[in-house]
């Protein structure tokens, strides 16, 4: 089986780059990697992202809400991340678990233990490593304005969900410390992906 | 609060048709109707549907099925059959929960609890009454070819798949059976129409 890493943390603290690294990093010593993010090209999951990112849903319950990230979630994980750990590839993921727990759980107020249950089919498959970026939201959202990306509904959301969102990713380390390794991303770039690599470092070389 | 009413059972049990006397029947009676199954016209719940009932959609695993189901579920009861029953209305549903404890967990092979616990988000909204109308699959089937109707993915199911949901209602009847009454549906038209307004006259005569 190869290593399952998953990334997390808010809109614009910078995964994208530092996913990018690590592929790199892999890659020089030798691992075979795949990147990706729910839904990740899989074709239900992407119709399931469709619904939930469309901002002409705005009367979507909450509930309702957590169960399509769910589906969304175990069905890229059944199609694409486990055959390829099957393979003994490397998957480097940018979102999982802890995103619903923080973002649903935690945000939305639905509770962790209520999304850590529908997230059930899931958790028998939980990452060997997860990096959080820890950046706080207004050092986040400079970055985003800056970048020029379009917003969708989850970026527009009021300034109070990022602070909870923030508070959650901290909440959730706490919970699983063996596996959480929290970055601090308000550093500079080259010592934010060098901190990445040295916890990446060390899963590796404990194989 | 209104009656919320549930009828279950396979396809081609004749479900449709013993809802529209239940309705009429609770018309003349002077309370206010509205009759309705998941997704119900609610837009969120319409989308889910169409991702469900897509004949492209082969390589969906179960567990996201059951998810999709639970989530166009929830969305339903909250834009459409709380409010109802807030204002008094009955709510006569085609389809509830069991539907899922038996495709999902039971023919599917979930698990009754694997897929109770992702509907836990509905199970403060329990039907007053759940009608099971039972018929045999082979009677249901013959009846289903006759009228026409076409056909979908899940009507596409093979035989021992029916026999399963056949069986695995008569296994949730006997959980519930305060609040599920079975009716014999392989009776003739009339008699399964009495019977099942025997059983709402029952309810209503309660209060």
């Amino acid at each position: 089986m190869g290593y399952f890493i998953t990334f997390e943390g808010g809109e614009g603290t910078g995964k994208t780059t530092i996913i990018e690294q690590v592929k790199n990093y892999l890659l020089n010593l030798g691992y075979e990697v795949i990147v990706t993010r729910e839904p990740g090209g899989i074709e239900i999951s992407e119709q399931i992202r469709d619904i939930i990112l469309d901002v002409k849903n705005v009367k979507m319950d909450y509930r309702t809400e957590a169960l399509l990230y769910a589906a969304s979630r175990v069905q890229h994980l059944a199609e694409k991340v486990i055959p390829a750990l099957e393979q003994g590839k490397v998957v480097l993921c940018d979102r999982y678990l802890d995103s619903s727990l923080v973002y649903q759980g935690i945000a939305r107020g639905l509770g962790i233990d209520k999304v850590l249950n529908i997230n059930m089919f899931a958790l028998d498959h939980m990452p060997d490593l997860t990096l959080f970026i820890s950046a706080r939201p207004e050092i986040c959202f400079e970055r985003l304005k800056k970048s020029n990306r379009t917003m969708d509904r989850l970026d527009l959301e009021k300034k109070e969900f990022h602070e909870m969102v923030y508070d959650g990713y901290k909440q959730i380390s706490k919970m699983y410390p063996e596996r959480i390794t929290t970055i601090d991303g308000e550093q500079a770039v080259e010592k934010v992906i060098s901190d990445a690599l040295d916890a990446i470092k060390k899963l590796v070389d404990k194989r």
